[in-house]
């Protein structure tokens, strides 16, 4: 945060069922080091349209939205950006002067880094996961031109229904398919839930594939990045995805872009 | 504001028609001292029932009520303690889970300073205003026990119904009256106002009395407070009220009592 608040500093926030430390580190060291008059707050709420009218009311300048608020949003914000559109999901909404436009950049994060990793439009990938962040995921790599996927999902009529509206296949289990491209969009591997430590894809499916990209950002070296890595697969981790989205509500909030310098030691910051 | 917010930070807040620096400095001043991961931010609004929706909805401490909105709140809070009971003006909420409890920490801070002024009960006085600090000054002086009381107000209407309800005389102008303690509930000697630099009673009545309260806070030494001292009277500051409410209101959130010490740095702090 700026040193000396006042009476001009503005208020960015989050709201989500369980908030966590990142999201204000990241923001509020970036606010001190560029010498910005914001400060971020994480919030909970139990009463989500009385948050979103306090956030009209009080003129708070962004949120971040997480679970479990990111489809009941959409019918609280005036405006819908393409990202969040798209994909039906919002996870940023800007205020400006009482207008509230919402936005996705987890789906702009994702359409990025297979950019910057120059991941090849015709690699074939298998996707675990169908909840909301599967659906970001997946229509970042349609949108992104990747054409030859398949959804992994044991829950047959999300997965199905995911599948369908992107053009992609659906099976409940990888069976015999040795994709180029693996894609974790559950929580297997994530501290703290039931599939802690646990590979998202088998062992000898990592081994024939080219590049793992995890979701998961809590460990980022989750058992399946730590293998890809140790295989000499490109990976991208769920720390990537979850900086680049928060970099991007940083831009929208503020509309100043750090430096590439001043990016990474904010994640570093965020993280320690 | 404490150094390294977290998800655990709480934020108390105001909300004014035009916010000011003081309550914001003087908090955050002392949340930093004391250590407590508190964060005080200032909040304009045009919605009431929204941003008192927001308070409860985003589980915000605490809130800090000015002009337009002490009257407005009665209706959108839980509960009245006495202090804003007795005069139906709110100037503070306090949200314990939810249940929004509101005060008055002006009248707490008029009536305390009467006693640790030692101003005798038996003071005559004459009051200049009508409007809801004037409510929560000449109400103060009632329950403190003060009974020979003048309200000197050329809006009649308004200043027959504060003095009839007290108990007080009338007056629209102070004529031949000499009370022995002048309280100035008027924008008179305010900065920025029409009469900046201008005497809230005329020369010859502060020469007159034994006591000047003037409940202007800035500047602090109005006319009326500077010829107060200089004839060797018994003044009481519009500082003195505004620093003494919002140490109640620190108080009331989070549930520390600074030291007098820390008290009287915080206030220089926020004077700064």
């Amino acid at each position: 945060m700026q040193m000396n608040p006042n009476r001009d500093t503005q208020l960015c926030m989050s709201l989500s069922g369980r908030p966590g430390n990142f999201g204000l580190r990241f923001h509020n060291h970036l606010y001190e080091q560029l010498g910005l008059n914001f400060y971020y707050k994480a919030f909970s709420s139990q009463d989500l349209p009385g948050a979103v009218g306090g956030i009209r009311a009080l003129g708070i300048r962004g949120c971040g939205v997480s679970m479990p608020f990111k489809e009941a949003c959409i019918a609280l914000v005036d405006e819908m950006d393409a990202s969040a559109a798209a994909i039906q999901s919002i996870n940023t909404i800007v205020n400006t002067d009482g207008h509230l436009k919402a936005y996705n950049t987890d789906y702009i994060a994702v359409a990025q880094l297979l950019e910057t990793h120059a991941v090849p439009k015709d690699t074939s990938f298998a996707l675990r996961g169908s909840g909301g962040m599967a659906k970001a995921v997946a229509s970042a790599l349609r949108d992104g031109g990747y054409k030859n996927g398949l959804i992994v999902a044991r829950n047959e009529r999300a997965g199905r229904a995911l599948a369908e509206s992107l053009g992609y296949e659906w099976q409940a289990e990888l069976g015999a398919r040795r994709p180029q491209m693996l894609v974790n969009v559950t929580p297997v591997g994530m501290d703290g839930g039931p599939e802690a430590g646990q590979l998202a894809f088998e062992a000898n499916v990592v081994k024939t594939a080219g590049t793992v990209f995890d979701m998961v950002a809590i460990p980022s070296e989750t058992p399946l990045i730590v293998m890809g890595r140790a295989e000499g697969k490109k990976v991208i981790t769920g720390l990537e995805v979850i900086a680049i989205q928060a970099l991007e509500q940083f831009v929208l909030y503020t509309g100043v872009r750090p430096t590439s310098e001043q990016f990474q030691k904010a994640v570093a910051f965020a993280r320690g």
